[in-house]
């Protein structure tokens, strides 16, 4: 096994290649790893058959036990996904400022990569291929971390990508995988920022503080959202059990799906009758104050605990405010800075909203589960941002990219 | 003294009301505060005459005194320095980007305040009044730790500021300074993260090794400059020595000056001896391989510790190559990525040199001491930074605001 140090100096020797490798052949790379993907599908199949002997050894869920399965279909979806980022434009050597100083000197601002990208994840294992395409695409070598869970299954994709790399005279080391699965290991992997330019963590809130609290490289927080709808007094409670019903339940385990609800006293009586029910029917739990609880006595006394709370399941709080700033004030201290949406007919508390809600997307009458790199058009995804620094919401292949200023003087001196 | 979870809140609380406070009124807040520390300038000169005695007490180095010392004129810059801020566009409320989905989702991206920004900084106590203004007139709040031996300097500016402010009907906590010295406050302040969106150190190497090791909240490093100047062998005679002894000398303490040459075997012979005179003659120590001792005798032998060495003073290392690559590899390698000049006139070489090599500002026959926020135009600075995630070199207003998507709709949900 090698060790991180030979990982990072490889690395780095990767990235010096890849920074200058045309689109073309990159696309034709994408492509053939997508085509080796599907013909050593029995391969991975039975890495995959090995890591899923352990997790029903070690009495992992069912839940988890789905999520680190590889089906021929999900093969095919992770081959698919490599050939949808091929046909994606390359963002690099963009030109985003073009200036001429008085002095003569031109001055160009343009898209470059990063450079060495570390990417922290948890069982599923196709975001191994997902992550590989887009930090190839954008010219960035890759240092991949994934869940021990899930480890034999990695090691099948990444020997995939690899021989098919060497096979196209492009280095290997544009994707590596680190297999010793100790945690002192993933410490260590979190403070080699002398290789490493940014560490993307990609996992639950535990993963995603634990890099937080210990890397020394500079980290793009992803994927905790404690997402709020509030239903304001001038809603139209037409549009309130669609959007409501559609962001808590379409899809239950995922950062943009609404966790928590806040609504107008005004409003209550009118909206809260129905909305419980239709709640209640899709199987969610409500956790309400004392207002939610004297129209649906069915719903359980809510803490101050479940207003801080990412469920990612069937449990909802709500809670009544009398006025729209109230709303605001309350969902700035809870929220994770992911989504947050209003219904209203009102301009001035819709806008009042958009500007006060200081989260990376905020909506008018829609649900927060347009959240989404693909739903924003951006073609790809590599996850959600709730930071502020370099990429706030979804993020695409631009996102994976930094800039750098070329200036190209005549001799010009400093006064 | 506050505690600085106080300050925090606070800070949340002044992030609020800022972000919303229209251009005009900020612009006139910061005039106000630039006459106010002109009409106030006895208070400033009696503060910083007390921190002085303590330096002298203290046997405080001259050059660090002078550093710390407030004159007439350096009040009158720092108070200049504020109408300028005044006087440039505000970015806030730019559209970054506009567009509707097919299912008529309105996105529109749009440039707002990071809300709390965190500086650590050193002794000069004019950053106390540069900081503010340019955080203030970009809607952040920010919170300001400065250096212990500027402390009474630091607060009778900022209680001037808080005065002004408040006299304008501005809320003080805009601005708070930490006055608790100890160092555990410090390390505790960079754990701030539920407060803070972003911490800027600005200082020595030492500094911000500490800020980069300790911080949970996002950090912009700045300022950390080993900056090369390679001699390309198909140099132009006639620019090298304008161009090195300018980068080397005009001003010896900053970021952007030259501390090591390269220069190609083939044309050592022809640009060594004017060049290691000229610089010589300016008192700069030469530190040089066996080839450049061959020219230059009296220069020193060259360590690998020099190599990596941002030294800030009178002393240069000179390293000869026998090729443009091995030049490119010796910079990657020991560069801090902040800025690098290639003298040649040959285009391809300029060329490889723009897109090889990975730093911040990359430049073809000028002085590296161009990379700065006023030379490049920006109007304002806040520092250089050499990290990667979102900002690279050169920092003005843009440059501490991030961004965040309104997305309208009409009742939309997800398929």
């Amino acid at each position: 096994m090698k060790n991180l140090e030979e990982i990072g100096k490889q690395a780095l020797a990767a990235k010096y290649f890849l920074q200058t490798l045309p689109t073309l052949q990159k696309n034709e790379a994408l492509k053939a790893v997508a085509d080796e993907l599907i013909i050593r599908e029995k391969e991975l199949i039975d890495a995959n058959e090995k890591d899923l002997e352990l997790g029903r050894e070690n009495r992992m869920s069912e839940a988890l036990l789905d999520r680190l399965t590889l089906t021929h279909e999900r093969i095919a979806a992770m081959s698919e996904g490599l050939m949808q980022v091929a046909d994606l434009d390359d963002p690099l050597g963009e030109v985003l400022d073009r200036t001429v100083r008085p002095n003569g000197l031109q001055i160009t601002k343009l898209r470059v990569p990063f450079g060495v990208i570390g990417i922290i994840y948890e069982s599923r294992p196709n975001v191994t291929a997902d992550a590989f395409g887009l930090c190839f695409k954008t010219g960035n070598a890759v240092i991949l971390k994934g869940g021990s869970d899930a480890l034999n299954s990695n090691i099948a994709i990444i020997n995939i990508i690899r021989d098919t790399l060497a096979s196209k005279g492009i280095i290997e080391d544009a994707v590596q995988l680190i297999t010793d699965t100790d945690r002192n290991t993933t410490l260590e992997f979190m403070k080699m920022n002398q290789y490493m330019d940014v560490l993307i963590p990609r996992g639950g809130a535990g993963l995603i503080r634990t890099v937080v609290e210990n890397s020394t490289i500079p980290v793009i927080e992803t994927g905790t959202g404690n997402c709020h709808i509030y239903i304001d007094e001038d809603a139209d409670i037409m549009k309130v059990i669609p959007i409501v019903i559609n962001a808590k339940t379409q899809r239950i385990g995922v950062c943009n799906a609404c966790e928590s609800l806040v609504i107008h006293e005004n409003i209550v009586d009118r909206v809260l009758p129905a909305l419980g029910k239709a709640l209640i029917e899709k199987g969610v739990e409500i956790r309400g104050d004392e207002s939610v609880r004297k129209v649906l006595p069915e719903s359980v006394k809510v803490t101050e605990e479940d207003y801080g709370c990412e469920y990612l399941d069937y449990i909802i709080s709500i809670k009544t405010v009398s006025s729209i700033e109230e709303a605001i004030n309350h969902i700035n201290h809870y929220s994770t800075g992911h989504s947050e949406a209003i219904i209203t007919e009102n301009d001035e508390h819709a806008q009042m909203f958009l500007h006060k809600i200081d989260s990376a997307c905020v909506y008018v009458n829609a649900s927060t589960r347009f959240t989404d790199g693909f739903e924003f058009g951006f073609g790809a995804e590599i996850g959600i941002s709730t930071r502020k620094l370099h990429a706030r919401g979804p993020m695409g292949l631009k996102e994976l990219t930094t800039y750098k200023y070329n200036i190209v003087g005549t001799g010009q001196i400093r006064q």
